[in-house]
């Protein structure tokens, strides 16, 4: 059933990358929620972050739980009752969009690194297209969260007039080197694993072990320290949980890590994982403002924005939403800043949903 | 010339260890600097890092710089014109002391991961034994940093009447699950490197690939986001210095996260190294006060100490310096806390000497 709810908007064939070379008979994985008004003036967008899919909550098609399944239906913050509510996978990820494990039509082989080199303007373009084929010129407001918050910004800049309102949850306007340095070892540890193979791997010869270390890397990063010392401190595993090897796992933080790892690991493909990562450390709104985040973020051009932010994320700090939350007023737009001291960390948007409950639904039902 | 400044102390024969099994014919290396009193009431002793040697600083027989050179010499923060300084290579390390990569007297092969388990309370016992054959039965100061700074707070436990005054240099009273997540996966990216295989490596075929990933994690968790903002932003590296690798460096934090990685990865026993990070995560104060921090701070006597950290380290975090400047205090001795806003993170102490002198020397020089 999971899948079913996807829904498919074929991009335009050819659809030009940034950064050269184009993609043929491409397409980017959708679902929607609520109802589009008669005026399509209701539309609101969510553009994800670096591993969700489109499956954003629950729908009649499919009923299991979404990513942000608490934030999303009738009477929520984002109310589908009043809301005609989408998520658009980005382009380059393997939740149903076109991304390096596709097909490349050209060949009839899966592109994997001859997929051409992916931006975030590419996830961008790709989702306005999609909007655009749905037959709404503007979005009532668009929603990015983590990385999509960067995808979002590329989106309100490069597509003037198409977004009346913004939410930028737990993003940045450019990647500092903190998170490049991150992203670069999570990206080292699975281009490293012989397995990987040049991006040559399949189901016998998978990464598992790059994937592996680079998930555990990324949840480190994800949450907060403060979190974990409330909630693993130095609680030991059972004896029956242990296993032999005298540098196993002993710590319940540890068995945690590897529990996120394992899900992951065989249901992310790893170059497209590659391609996301890069184009996050990429993406710098200063590059449209001539080398000024000011500048870029002047370019963008909406009435009204919400800017939240988490004083415990150590990949995006709150400076950097504050940043957006500066610039786009002064692009003049009516902007309220929400600094939360959520102690998750970064992912305190999927978590801490009675701060962000609280947060978006205001703004929402204020529009 | 690098080697010849260490002497070397026979620790006792069997050196018995905290978790069980015991040592044959172990020495641990060290060096000094000044010269030890009449009284010999003027020496003061140094617990390193997990990584650093015995070569605090360059002396007549070696005079290559010292990884605390600015620190330590005649008329410096850690004078030697009045103090007799020590620095032991803790046990385990490869630096000198009796380590996984020495010989077992018993086989005549490297212990390998036959190495009793270790802990930072037998660092701490074979230090203790080396001052005591050195003729000294009171330190007039112990120094201990980051992980020796855990290893001091075993001496004074498990040593009363051995030190006098204590200072305590970015480091923590236990493993907090932030710090233990951090270097449970260093040490899960060296156990998955093929080329460990269950610790018989060699030259030939030796765990580069772990050894690198584990540095790299390492040194993004020694400095901070801040320092780096405005070391490397988001500043390329020049086209002759990148390769043609589609994922390869692009930063210039990258190249230099590269850097560290590539002097640290053979100079390093990858088996040691393992050994003593497991011995950091389980260090733990508590341990001696019944689950309690204060109740086990409470148990060292010594005078006086100073207590410093950083704002930046994400390691060990500031509270964590608190909760022992707070539980010493309750212990009785007369503490002083610095609490420092380094931008570096936890390898301030390193590198913002400037306050590191005033702190440390200022504190010696009050003794």
């Amino acid at each position: 059933m999971t899948h079913d709810a996807r829904r498919y908007f074929d991009l335009p064939s050819p659809f030009p990358m940034k950064r050269g070379g184009e993609l043929h008979g491409a397409r980017v994985a959708y679902e929607t929620w609520g109802e589009l008004s008669k005026a399509r003036d209701n539309a609101v967008l969510i553009l994800t972050g670096l591993s969700p899919s489109a499956h954003a909550a629950s729908n009649d098609i499919d009923p299991s739980q979404g990513w942000w399944e608490a934030m999303i239906g009738p009477g929520k913050a984002i109310d589908t009752s009043r809301w005609f509510v989408i998520c658009v996978n980005s382009l380059g990820s393997d939740k149903g969009s076109t991304c390096p494990a596709s097909i490349d039509p050209a060949t009839g082989q899966p592109y994997r690194l001859s997929f051409p080199e992916l931006a975030l303007e590419d996830v961008a373009n790709a989702a306005h297209a999609a909007i655009s084929g749905l037959g709404i010129e503007q979005l009532a407001c668009l929603i990015g969260c983590s990385m999509g918050g960067m995808s979002a910004l590329a989106y309100m800049l490069l597509h003037p007039g198409s977004v009346r309102a913004h939410i930028s949850v737990d993003t940045a306007p450019q990647a500092q080197p903190f998170a490049i340095a991150i992203r670069s070892l999570q990206r080292e540890a699975i281009r490293l694993d012989p397995h990987w193979n040049n991006g040559q791997y399949d189901d016998q010869r998978y990464p598992d072990t790059g994937m592996s270390i680079a998930r555990k890397l990324g949840v480190i990063t994800y949450r907060s320290a403060m979190e974990w010392n409330g909630r693993f401190a130095r609680i030991r595993l059972e004896a029956e949980q242990r296993d032999d090897n005298p540098f196993g796992f002993e710590f319940e933080v540890e068995s945690y890590l590897q529990g996120h790892a394992q899900r992951f690991v065989r249901t992310f493909d790893p170059n497209s994982y590659l391609y996301l990562s890069r184009a996050s450390d990429w993406f710098d709104i200063a590059e449209y403002g001539e080398g000024s985040i000011p500048e870029g973020l002047k370019r963008i051009q909406i009435e009204r924005a919400m800017v939240i932010g988490v004083s415990t994320d150590i990949l995006f700090p709150l400076e950097q939403q504050e940043q957006i939350a500066e610039g786009l007023k002064a692009a003049g737009a009516a902007v309220e800043f929400v600094a939360l001291d959520s102690p998750q960390g970064h992912d305190a948007f999927l978590v801490d949903i009675e701060n962000y409950s609280r947060a978006i639904g205001g703004f929402l039902t204020r529009l």
